[in-house]
């Protein structure tokens, strides 16, 4: 049922778990903790660039081995001490960042092991995010004389000021419970249902219509820098954009006739 | 006690919960789950404005029969499929969500029953909403391909980013200790103490003098779009007039001089 | 091993917790609940500014007696009826506050009994609380006729926006508990751990680089205020400077080489 590319820093999988339309990402350098290398960045960034013109309706990142994600590479960070070099390093990682924000299709984090700075930055900037309840999460840099500036950034827009300062300056763990309750994380299972809880919440998305479903996380970034007036203004004219969509004028007919909606695209199990 | 104006889609009580200065609002469609036709839209509107010029200090939206409100009426707006229709409706709503926000006196949502679509934008929108535990919230718009862009802008800004767009893309429906746990409501009751305890909230607000709350209800939101050097200077001086008050002056003093406040114009039980 | 400042509106303590680089300042007028009186925050500032200059690491925020600070002195603000007055005493007292977040140094309230008003808003403004589980918190200027203006720029800065108006407009009291949950600290302890939670987490800071505690610090907050493309690309350029710093480049190669960092600058015990 999945097809899996040949071995590669990113592994890809097309209609990962059964479910036709998501894409698994997953970070495949397990003996280096999935850490972010130059190599595994353009990886990433190329799929990324496939994805969003494919028509893939999820996107699903996930870790091979024991870790989710440890972060930049700091052997390679190390060998190369320039100032040039750490502003393109981060100019790059941060293109990636916002590219998951911008992409059509919503992405889920599953998280089953430790994240950990660009790793924790990473799960921040997801849309969503599921945890295994023996995840860990912490933005450590700061512990190297590395303050985590850009995990910082999604980071303070997820978790109250407080607690981001609390991570940031002391570079402490948090557990998985912590992360849902100060927002980092929607939901947290145990470890053998972590498959089955991106499932559900993968095939809840892919069971509406595309349209909306881009339209509305696109306004979403969107309408957050936004004072509120201009927000609604720009919200009304999505939602007016979007009623007249052929799946939004069926779904509506649907449910006033209380029968399923007759939806072509939508894919699903 | 309770004066009710005779039948219509707003149901008006003054003095409500034996309070003076408390005005109900409830939504009065209980056969359409309170559903936000245009009519109940445009006498909505009209309340809100006779309120904005009248005495009253608190105002309680409430819904008539099983539900507070699901949403906007469906089977109207899929009568007029039009582009310009779906501008208009959305910029009316929005209308009346800014006016909540702008109305001098506190709005305290009381949600006893299901709140779905515009109408968890209205529990969102509301300064205070209390629930009752049977209470439930979901923006499902999304399952009829209708993603709910305009419940976005209150949602985004009561929730954490996460837990906003998890409603958003599932459409699923979060249960009212969720619901304060996110921030979408700041008690929840069981259904027999819902108006012992919205009353112990809109009486402790009518405790405290009118100008005292106008001001600091209209300063909160205004701060809260700038930055926070800005958001000081214009606190500091709306702090320094309400300090001019007779009624802060008197209260100052009373706290002084450990009496109660000689207050002619607060209202109460 | 601590070294006291002679008797004074604010006491200081240098060394404080026993921790080399934290500077302890102790709101002294325990008679007046710590109320903050133009003499009390002229002290503040100097000490503040002083800081500022100073090879210190981390400062606490502490009150003397039974609360942490009960907010402005009512009698000195009552006795002075004035606009101009109320402008610049508010004027003031937001310069101190701004200059707790400006500081170069993390800023941790210690919060052993009752924070009201301005003294509610200094624990919001600081960068980390830890309370004992018997402090409480309000912002209780609403039942004098005086709504909490100030408190409100940074206590909605840290709550969501309904827990922080049901402060503001009940000015009824939270625990430490619910301050917790809705933002307001980060730790909960009881109070005979209190100074053992503050000096874990001081200690934590002091042993990190004063160079990206510093620069953390100062990108937190002004990326805060810019949308998300500004924000990642300041803290893009913030983190390349970082990572040239020698404490970063030292304590990288340290990780890589699965040594403890050879860092001449930190203090700690």
């Amino acid at each position: 049922m999945t097809s899996a590319a040949s071995a590669s820093l990113i592994e890809v999988t097309h209609d990962a778990f059964d479910l036709r339309g998501v894409v698994r990402l997953t970070l495949n350098r397990p003996d280096a903790f999935n850490a972010l290398s130059e190599a595994l960045l353009d990886q990433l960034q190329a799929h990324l660039a496939e994805i969003a013109k494919s028509d893939a309706r999820v996107v699903v990142i996930a870790g091979a081995g024991r870790a989710f994600c440890a972060g930049h590479d700091l052997k390679e960070m190390r060998a190369a001490p320039s100032l040039a070099y750490y502003q393109s390093l981060f100019a790059r990682c941060t293109k990636i960042m916002l590219a998951i924000q911008r992409l059509p299709q919503p992405v889920i984090a599953r998280v089953h092991g430790i994240a950990t700075a660009a790793g924790c930055q990473l799960v921040a900037m997801c849309d969503l995010a599921v945890a295994a309840d023996t995840a860990r999460f912490a933005v450590s840099g700061v512990n190297l004389g590395l303050f985590c500036s850009t995990p910082a950034v999604p980071l303070s827009r997820n978790l109250s000021r407080k607690a981001a300062l609390d991570m940031l300056l002391t570079g402490d763990f948090i557990d998985a419970m912590a992360a849902k309750q100060q927002g980092l994380v929607n939901r947290v299972v145990p470890m053998d249902s972590l498959d089955i809880e991106i499932a559900a919440l993968a095939s809840s998305i892919c069971a509406k219509p595309r349209e909306a479903v881009e339209a509305g996380k696109g306004l979403f970034y969107r309408q957050l820098e936004m004072g509120i007036e201009a927000a609604y203004q720009l919200a009304g004219q999505t939602m007016a954009c979007n009623m007249m969509d052929e799946s939004a004028l069926e779904g509506v007919q649907a449910f006033i006739d209380k029968r399923p909606p007759d939806w072509p695209h939508t894919s699903g199990r």
